[in-house]
């Protein structure tokens, strides 16, 4: 079967489960949010990866679904926090849950999110060894990924932002993140610690890889936000492309640069966006920033060579499928 | 030794592990918030508890010391994220983090606070038995108190709150945070589990009453926020007072009531809060309250002696403890 048939079944079972786990009509001021942020969308690709590889690696996806469902909520929790964190109005075309419920809500509703990725870890049906390494897993993808959250909302418009910097935010932010559905169903298939180092590896290469080509995307194709180039430079977001100018640009350049990235959403003009992205072309940071993500696709899969199964046949095809796109 | 003692050195322990847990200078924009935070005050009264509980019943204190942080840090998180959500500018006399650090900060400071609980249980020197009880412990403690939060803030300004929901709203949002540290320190002795539902059952009778008098002490002394009366009143908080006037009061004094509780915080007059304060007054709202606790704490006391231990003496200790001051 192919990988793309495989997320779908498992990513239709997740949202039947998601269904009991949080009921959607249930009046208590928590799923109405959380469903209306649900139903934003989303393939639900994190937990089906989960599902996916504990199957591959000889586990029982069965045993696996009470932690892919722990990655989805967890991943929704960020979602709901982040919109807030930046200021985000819309997602998928739906206002944002702070905009449609309130503030309060949305932060409570994420907090709720949260509560349940625990709630169903715990109720996983493995092991006590296997559950608490799985309680572990969960707990360190999520301090980890709000500690890239700090860094991420602290360099906005920060004039020492650099490459480095980015990395390392991104790293945090992005890669446990990544790898904590495929380590979970490594885990629950019952696989050595040398692979779950491996998968670490993996998501650790593969998340700046993805956000750095998340970061082109706003310029070139523009965000599921209606389409519109450079909401990351109105937004004032440290990306990849920010990083790099401000290493490489003279000091007028990076002057107007940092100006232009701290000043509030509405005050940005679209000749300011123009001049940031003219800015980034003279200084290449569009190439640079394309190569610099192959390069990392490329230690991706180099990692994916050194993880010690034999078949390493599901790590490719999820290594290609997210090459392509991921949601 | 007497409780106030053993509170005073077993805060004072915590103190010290949370220095560790999260160290007060690291240069991450984590810390910088949360000690702003940290250092507001508190006396570490909830882990205290625990490590109390914990030794009384025959247990290792030292065995409990992590689930005894993670109970502070948890009981922090809510302190940081209600702020927000409530709007709270002032806590002891200093800004609230979402003041000091922007709302993105406090948000993402308060999520990090809770990894931490999450962490520190997970560090416990206890089988994984015990491990899997603590974490069982922690995420219910954590999801009711959502839930009950959730309550909170949409009952604020409502015509249909009555005291039913009211009870409902803090036995959710106090009851089990305030059992959660008894129930981690008993469970860590070993204790039967007929011994940690007793726990669980004290937690939601004290709760309550601790609520309820924290309503009232808004209405005769003012809360740590410069000592002003009635700024639930101002915030239109779904306290008890107003839960029971709505019952009793007539069709006119229940609107205009209603009509105050929602004005924004700072449309509130000084004479709207007088007149609240008189409805209260005349509905003899203040007596039912006082009459209320008091029940509720006799409850405690019942409960109390249901406990299957031969020596009660700490839980009686602990209750009239509280029942003086609940910081």
């Amino acid at each position: 079967m192919r990988i793309e048939e495989s997320i779908k079944i498992y990513g239709a079972k997740i949202d039947e489960l998601l269904k009991e786990l949080i009921p959607p009509y249930r009046k208590d001021y928590l799923s109405e949010p959380i469903w209306h942020h649900m139903h934003t969308g989303g393939k639900r690709v994190r937990p089906a990866l989960c599902l996916i590889t504990c199957e591959a690696l000889g586990g029982n996806p069965n045993e696996a679904v009470h932690f892919a469902l722990a990655v989805e909520t967890m991943h929704n929790m960020f979602l709901m926090h982040d919109d807030i964190e930046d200021g985000d109005t819309i997602r998928r075309d739906q206002p944002t849950v702070w905009v449609k419920y309130g503030t309060a809500n949305a932060i409570n509703a994420g907090d709720y999110l949260l509560a349940c990725a625990y709630k169903s870890t715990l109720a996983s049906p493995v092991s006590l060894e296997k559950k608490i390494k799985l309680l572990h897993t969960l707990t360190l993808t999520y301090e980890k990924t709000v500690e890239g959250q700090a860094l991420d909302i602290n360099a906005r418009a920060a004039e020492d932002f650099s490459v480095d910097k980015y990395m390392k935010m991104v790293e945090l932010k992005t890669g446990y993140y990544l790898a904590c559905g495929m380590v979970g169903g490594a885990i629950v298939s019952g696989i050595s610690e040398q692979v779950v180092e491996k998968i670490w590896t993996l998501g650790k290469t593969m998340g700046p890889a993805f956000q750095i080509r998340d970061d082109l995307i706003d310029l070139t194709h523009g965000k599921g936000r209606g389409g519109v180039i450079g909401s990351d430079i109105k937004e004032g977001k440290a990306s990849f492309l920010y990083s790099y100018a401000l290493q490489v640009a003279c000091a007028d350049d990076k002057e107007r640069l940092c100006n232009i990235m701290s000043k509030p959403r509405d005050e940005t003009t679209d000749s300011d966006i123009k001049w940031v992205l003219d800015v980034y072309k003279k200084y290449n940071a569009i190439k640079y920033a394309q190569d610099y993500a192959e390069d990392l696709v490329k230690q991706a899969y180099k990692t994916i060579e050194e993880i010690p199964v034999e078949d390493k046949t599901v790590f490719r095809e999820i290594a290609s499928f997210m090459a392509q796109r991921m949601s």
